[in-house]
């Protein structure tokens, strides 16, 4: 990875680092590829099997069977189709079950489908705990996201997925805080569909394209509703009539952002290479020497914990929460210490094994710890408030 | 621009060259932005306002009011957004008219939408002439390609855009050959939404985002199903409630490619630059000539215009049918001029004036009739077939 000097990045929960061979696809994407293969490359070069292929590595991350992945479009656009085909799977239900707390993209396409077939609803609840009662009958889909964005908490998969099936709703996992960061069995757990991201741990590149998983189970047995020409059987017959792809392409749309896309398998391969057992090693050492620290250093300062303590439970993120939140996360970047905020009042700091260092959690803690000691929270300079946080 | 030396390339209709200056900004953004800035880029960058920044640029190229266009994900999941937002808006009818030729993903997306719904259907003509009749009571939109993929002929946008209001439809137009190509002016036009492609004749780079358009008149009287965070009134409030965003970006969705989407900068400029109306004289003269030489060189081999000869009429291609098309065109790109074939039997030539020379009609036209002249049909290095065409 090429990181810039004079800053510890705890931030890799919200984009991943760079890795240096970024640059060496970029490049070759760029001249050769593009520049000299031209219209070519869509063969020559692979370019359009790149949703399949690193569909494939990233399957091997997740616990996926062969054949269940593909890269492609934004988390945002593959939670529609999965939600959609999940909900024609269940004809006569139509509520999609989720928390209140789920990050909010979620929210907002359960309630855009919802509203668009006008018929269903989204039913949120405010714990985990109260899931089990709002799965009633007329449940189609539990939809949640794995590792919470806010507070890294995470959910016990198999159990919720049974719960779901149990009530006889299908189950839609969202894990884009648990891909490359925790250890994820999506066949083990029995889950129906997933979905992901792969610019947070798998340091895919800015928005790089996202991920969906279908389970074997279902597949051929859904048919989902953005069918575009990349999920036809045969795209270059030209054929007026519609004919799903076999399998997991069925879920393909339209045409990808090759660069991005080929970019992004810098960052997966690493992961590959790596393992996500070891980076999980790492990533609950990292965590646990950072609450423990933090507790040392800043006892006093009005900080709280908001992430689970056990590591059992917990992505490879620490939540604090503070006051003045946004001023103190201002203060620290000033200092070359990235993490992030989120609403209300949540500093969010990312553990990223690949990249982040013990001695950056100890310098981290150290600059945390000065800037509670010695910050003036009014002053305009941190509470100055960007578009995105 | 950068070109491969020895190549004749006649199919920026599907795949533009790449702008010198797509390597500038991919290494800014890969070293500077990503590399260095990390998550402060999407402020400090600007990454957040790609999407609207560039389609206030596209929007200049298309005769768009100021604050109607976006530049975000696919074709056709654009076009599902804008299918979806102007069936909604037409209770009690539900029924998508379009052409049997046109582009086939449009064909699916609204047939895929309509089966979603359960309720009205894609009605095909066969003839433009035919959309008059097709246009009943039951119709909602009029969805139509502006210049035809296979042919290359044009529509009337005025005029059928004034019949399908007359019908109390609206029209969707998908620009995917216009844009870059042609002159339009979707203001004039009174068009209600387009989508289009930044790929190929606005030299984007390989499948970087689409754009979406529209109209002011609908300005917030929309909502649109794919409702994800960033066409949220305010997405880092992180609120549990969509609220949509006021005017074009409610129609943004997920998180998009950055290194993608920031690349094809280069393209949209140099046509910005350059100015439709010189671009759009300059296609006419190179089609004009290819056509004459096509006639006077290859008279007699079996080759006939599958484009409008008129080109008042016509696009920035110029499509040849022949018995072997397919054959045809693998011995020409095998002598490296490169057009693309389309079922059944076309030869496209995409003129691009940005960077086809008159030189090249007339080098691409001597090697046609090489080929023409002195090619075996049967053997099978012309009759391999690739995925993508």
């Amino acid at each position: 990875f090429d990181l810039p000097a004079n800053v510890i990045y705890l931030d890799g929960n919200s984009l991943g680092a760079r890795p240096k061979r970024a640059l060496e696809i970029a490049d070759r994407v760029l001249r050769e590829e593009w520049g000299d293969g031209l219209i070519r490359s869509w063969n020559a070069a692979g370019w359009f099997d790149l949703p399949r292929k690193l569909g494939a590595k990233i399957a091997q991350l997740i616990g996926a069977e062969n054949g269940t992945v593909v890269m492609t479009d934004t988390t945002s656009v593959n939670l529609f189709k999965c939600l959609a085909a999940a909900l024609k799977a269940r004809p006569g239900r139509g509520v999609i079950v989720s928390e209140r707390s789920n990050f909010p993209t979620d929210l907002y396409i359960a309630g855009g489908i919802s509203r668009f077939l006008g018929q269903g609803e989204l039913r949120l609840v405010d714990t985990a705990a109260a899931l089990a009662d709002a799965l009633r009958d007329d449940a189609a889909v539990l939809m949640l996201t794995h590792v919470d964005y806010r507070t890294g908490a995470m959910h016990d998969m198999a159990e919720l997925t049974a719960l779901a099936h149990g009530r006889g709703a299908l189950a839609v996992w969202d894990l884009a805080h648990s891909a490359g960061a925790v250890p994820v069995d999506l066949a083990d757990c029995n889950a129906d569909f997933a979905v992901g991201c792969t610019y947070k741990y798998l340091n895919g590149g800015p928005g790089a394209p996202a991920f969906l998983y279908v389970s074997p189970r279902w597949r051929d047995k859904f048919e989902q509703p953005l069918s575009g020409w990349w999920g036809h059987a045969a795209p270059f017959e030209f054929s007026a009539e519609y004919r799903p792809a076999a399998g997991i392409a069925q879920f393909l749309c339209g045409t990808q952002p090759v660069l991005s896309m080929a970019v992004a398998e810098a960052g997966i391969d690493l992961m590959l290479e790596s393992g996500i057992g070891r980076v999980r090693e790492k990533s609950v050492a990292l965590s646990e020497a950072f609450i423990a620290l933090v507790e040392q250093e800043c006892a006093g300062q009005g900080l709280a914990l908001a992430s689970p303590r056990d590591p059992l439970v917990r992505g490879s993120q620490v939540s604090l929460g503070h006051e003045h939140g946004y001023a103190v996360m201002q203060a620290l970047v000033a200092r070359g210490v990235i993490g992030d905020y989120r609403e209300p009042g949540i500093l969010r700091f990312g553990f990223a094994p690949l990249y982040t260092r013990f001695a950056d959690v100890w310098d981290a803690v150290a600059a945390l710890r000065e800037v509670l000691e010695t910050c003036a929270w009014d002053k305009p300079e941190y509470n100055r408030r960007n578009t995105v946080t």
